[in-house]
């Protein structure tokens, strides 16, 4: 095994803290990265509260990391000692399933294997996530990183950028069409900045009139408040799309009827509790609600080479390592733009 | 005016009983027709009570509607007097709007007009359903009857049929796929004649064990008890598509669980309160919830045709006209196979 220093927290009630722990060896198609920067994303404060159901402990959160390719295995192809390298949401999957097959490895049939909080294939080895100074992983599940420059920018696109890329794409977003994005945090910011650059015409929802300034620097064309009641009546039957990434208790069929026929709301915040959901609200218009986890590895590589191509990076707060619980309270608090990035260097 | 005989109630609190009643004029592009049949559908009950908000009253209910034309204005040019034809839940619409010239008149962005509990563009001549012995109606909302026996159980179709069709349609139902349908009622044994029809592997889910025969009946390939946890668990992931009739209060959620990796549910049943949903149900798989409403005059008309073709008509029980009252009580204890049908000659 391979020793590595990290941080990470002994149980649900423990803050992040130092930690040693041990990761696999470098097997024959493995690659070893030297983190370089690691994005802080909601779903670590999830995980390493157990918020989401217990999780395995000791945890090392961390799933959006970038790094420099620093030894490979024997029956390594695609990468070369010295490449700047990417790990996502997940490091594995069981590779048979149709899912799998499709190259779409998040939707597994047997679930994937999380970058941290869970167990590779054997069921036994534990995963350990990107608060820490190197990773192992196949480089069948690593990215390549068509970027030289900003690199701390481009660690939120593996999990904030390919959960918005991948439903604007499956959805065919597109010109001509109308989008609004609900909720700007780490998420929502990425979803403005794809849907313009997908040429759509792009409207922020957000509960907080400070943040119209923002949305517009992002590329937003419109802003609306969405405690507005006048404002939302006037934008009824109004969008083709709207990306929803709010991940608190909100109004759902109040957004559904902004929706025009055939309209579809795209999903990928997971509020705490179900929302309720008036059935009419779909039928009188053929509208639909679609759900999106990630994307697969192809796809991801798919978003970064976007990003490369369209200038796309995400906009970020670096932070060092040891100031981790006082970024996860920024966090809770909304108050980041949009995404923190730790610098892996200080630890 | 035309005096016409009907049965209908005066409010909300009224029994359905004879009543006399007044339509409009022919004009230049309408037919007359001597009602034939007419379905009782679960939305004359709660609007005749005004369930889904206030109805206009008096009200005359019934959209599934078959006649004989008796006489036709003199600018109708695709009927003729003596063809059989039929009315569904719409009379008109605005025409001009997106929908209405895709043939969608059943999203029209000003709404459409009802067959009954409504008023013509006009906004105060209101129109009166088919419990009664003569409709008049613009052609170009009228439906050609390409049967010429069992005209009864061709009633239904014009609401319950397109109502389950259309969507199917919309989602490319076919060959290889595998259909749940959820409520053995009016719609769900449409519905399972349509996914049989259509070359899906259908299986019905309902509560009730005794529907097992009648679902093998109607054609489902399988049964299973929506109730039963252990054939619930057996079943997840493995449907395409769910078609969702169900207009009672149900657990959303178990039923998603039911799909496959971009799975649909296929939504046209609208439950009294609104429904719990889990967005995680959604997003770890890529499904979607499609609401869809009724069909188009186009589609409606094809949806006739592909009946024809295919030899599908709707299961009914005849009554009486007299006996409409009854007919309520029982269709409330979900007490018909699977559709009431009045014989119009006996008001």
């Amino acid at each position: 095994m391979i020793q590595v220093s990290g941080y990470g927290a002994l149980n649900a009630n423990a803050s992040i803290a130092p930690i040693q722990f041990e990761r696999r060896e470098l097997g024959d198609k493995d690659i070893l990265m030297d983190i370089l920067y690691c994005g802080v994303c909601h779903s670590d404060i999830h995980m390493a509260r157990s918020e989401w159901g217990p999780s395995v402990y000791p945890i090392v959160p961390g799933h959006e990391i970038v790094g420099k390719i620093s030894q490979i295995g024997p029956g390594v192809t695609q990468f070369k000692v010295g490449d700047m390298a990417g790990v996502g949401v997940f490091v594995d999957s069981c590779r048979t399933c149709p899912s799998c097959k499709k190259g779409q490895e998040q939707y597994c049939d047997e679930g994937f294997t999380p970058t941290y909080n869970g167990y590779y294939r054997d069921g036994i080895t534990p995963t350990f996530g990107g608060y820490s100074k190197q990773y192992v992983v196949d480089e069948a599940y690593t990215l390549h990183i068509p970027f030289t420059q900003e690199l701390e920018r481009v660690a939120p696109l593996l999990c904030a950028g390919i959960t918005t890329y991948s439903p604007l794409k499956y959805a065919g977003v597109g010109k001509g069409h109308k989008v609004a994005v609900l909720g700007l945090g780490g998420l929502g910011h990425m979803g403005v900045k794809f849907a313009v650059a997908m040429g759509a015409e792009v409207t922020m929802l957000s509960t907080s009139p400070s943040k119209e300034k923002d949305a517009k620097m992002l590329g937003a064309h419109h802003f609306a408040l969405s405690t507005d009641q006048d404002q939302m009546k006037a934008l009824r039957g109004k969008f083709d799309f709207i990306l929803n990434t709010v991940a608190a208790k909100y109004d759902l069929n109040k957004f559904l009827d902004l929706l025009t026929v055939e309209g579809k709301m795209l999903l990928v915040g997971i509020p705490p509790e179900d929302n309720e959901l008036g059935s009419a609200k779909l039928i009188s218009r053929r509208r639909s609600i679609i759900g999106s986890n990630v994307g697969g590895i192809a796809e991801t590589q798919e978003m970064l080479d976007y990003c490369a191509e369209h200038d796309i990076l995400s906009d970020v707060e670096m932070i060092q390592m040891k100031d981790i619980n006082e970024a996860y309270t920024r966090i809770s608090n909304s108050d980041v733009k949009y995404r923190f990035v730790i610098d892996m260097t200080s630890l």
